[in-house]
């Protein structure tokens, strides 16, 4: 089994080194890793993003491990030598559609969030995001209006295979757990939405036992704040999903503790952690790499049929908590390698 | 001076009645009300939700009060005859495309919110949403793909005309305020964002007084949770407007509370409660009239200039607070009309 190891920008090379260093301690027969560059750094060394040596590695790995990329020097490139084409990039090339952001309080942080703790307690949600299409990967760029004007423009759209399989990855989540899918849309304005919520309710036929709902985007946002434990899974497009996974992770109040899975249809996956490549604090040791390694153990789980050694990630990561580990983003003063240690105590 | 007041459809003619309350017993010289049907009740009246008739009012008034649009038994309706055509329409229509939507906590309401109240008394911000373009009014509709599947598209766009305007009234709005302006944008994915992000830069060389800053939506989202606070103005295009506002909105715990305006280059403007109509409770005297109230108190000072009877409003919306008023959304058990007699009493 071939792990692909994209660190990239920021602080991506400090947490996967230590989420390769708890792989390392499982000592998993017959896994092997390959390195490539991604985003930034990428460019600075080979002039792309996404060089197409990166690309080969992806589509022969059964996983990515993917740090994160994002890098201000970047901010002027023209648009497709930028970093988040890496990202992007390796959704579209590998068909990686469904994006798994599970948000769930560790008891010992529920304290951190800016939620009160009975709220930020209450939440145990999976927002399942499509990643291949809508207004990110449709027709876009600038022209010039009848009078003469600059105009940038997006073609948001989906189609019904796109939603279709969407929404079978949101029933099939919320049936594994508490059985309710709520499908996130802004129906009442546009009809890339009425196309959406109309094909989620043709899919819900074939699950009679997931309740399904619908939501406006803005009301979602509403709710997530309100009562974000009224939520099991929340499926939706590609752009409301980035706004409000990233808006329920920091519900959970400590966006460096989530990780993420994005699946094609083979099984394939990957994997990163929510946050970005946090170019201010990169290089001092200050990242909190617990998501790095959270997104390590979902990896071996989903990509790689090794539940054991998730769940022993899992449970390390757990009683590293129990046990005080604590970064600056959670209030704490270790460094990224002692957080490191303190994992690989607890296995 | 010509106020149009159109209740629309659910709780609106409840909230909207209790507003006029207010305003008559400000007995203000020269003003005279049309009524006007929009929405659901107006589609069930004559057969569109925004009639001929009620443009023609709010063409020829200085402000609208505004109720509510929306109702689920027209769900199923061709798009350009549901209740939120109304709203669209009269944005459109009359060129409003400047909607501003303060939060602010009430101190005696701090702790209805879900976030700390620390965090939640911290908010005091604006959000500045244009309401004219993106992809609420851009080419939309449902085609074929060539390999026969439904497809659902829409045209998000923004031209340097609409940016420069609306970039004016954020930069003018933190003038106003505490000098801070953060624009949001997704100029990492989308050309529209990149267009308003060129544009913004460009506008803010008159304004070496206001502090710019850029954030992507999703970060925004974030922030908006985990520190609010930081916020002075936000001004965002009309889809990530509509998302952040009620997300911020909740942020301060009392969606039941805060009022809204939208103005066009003229002076006139529309005033709205941010909630919706809420079906499920109208008719039967919960609705909390207080954000029509204050919306009533924002057209007096925004379009009508008459900033001292808009003072005495609010003065006397604070103190119906501080003398423990409270609707059910608030904790309380007063009715609609008792939240209403309350804060007559109080002027
Ligand atoms: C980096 C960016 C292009 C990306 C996205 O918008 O999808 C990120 O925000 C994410 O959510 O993974
Ligand atoms: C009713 C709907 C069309 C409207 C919008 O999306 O603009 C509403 O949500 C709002 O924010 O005023």
């Amino acid at each position: 089994m071939l792990i692909a190891l994209f660190p990239g920008d920021g602080i991506g090379p400090e947490i996967v080194a230590q989420a390769k260093r708890v792989l390392d301690a499982l000592a998993i027969d017959g896994v092997t890793y390959e390195e490539g560059l991604v985003g930034g750094s990428a460019y600075k060394a080979v002039g792309h993003p996404l060089p197409p040596e990166t690309l080969d590695i992806a589509k022969r790995a059964d996983a990515i491990l993917f740090g994160a990329v994002g890098d201000p020097d970047c901010d002027s490139l023209e648009r497709h030598l930028r970093p988040e084409q890496a990202i992007l990039g390796l959704r579209k090339e590998l068909g990686l559609f469904s994006n798994l952001r599970p948000a769930k309080v560790f008891p010992e942080l529920a304290h951190e969030s800016a939620l009160k703790p009975e709220v930020a307690g209450s939440i145990d949600l999976l927002i399942v995001r499509e990643t291949n299409g809508d207004v990110y990967f449709g027709e876009k760029g600038m022209r010039t209006t009848v009078d003469g004007l600059r105009e940038g423009y997006d073609i948001m759209s989906y189609n019904e295979a796109e939603v279709r399989r969407i929404a079978h990855a949101g029933f099939q989540a919320a049936r594994a757990r508490r059985g309710k899918l709520c499908s996130v849309d802004k129906a009442n304005v546009l009809e890339t939405s009425q196309l959406w919520r109309d094909v989620v309710i043709e899919v819900s036929a074939e699950y009679s036992d997931v309740a399904l709902t619908h939501m406006y985007v803005d009301n979602a946002a509403m709710q997530l704040v309100r009562n974000p434990g009224q939520f099991d899974v929340i499926v939706t497009g590609n752009m409301f999903g980035d706004i409000l996974s990233d808006q329920a992770s920091m519900c959970v109040g400590s966006i460096g503790m989530l990780a993420s899975a994005t699946l094609n249809g083979s099984g394939q996956g990957l994997y990163e952690p929510i946050h970005g490549s946090a170019p201010d604090i990169a290089g001092q040791g200050k990242a909190n790499p617990l998501a790095t390694i959270l997104s390590a153990a979902m990896m071996l789980r989903y990509s790689l049929n090794l539940p054991e050694p998730a769940d022993r990630i899992e449970a390390a990561v757990a009683k590293a908590l129990a046990d005080g580990a604590r970064s600056p983003d959670l209030g704490g003063t270790m460094n990224t390698i002692e957080m490191g240690d303190a994992v690989l105590a607890a296995l």
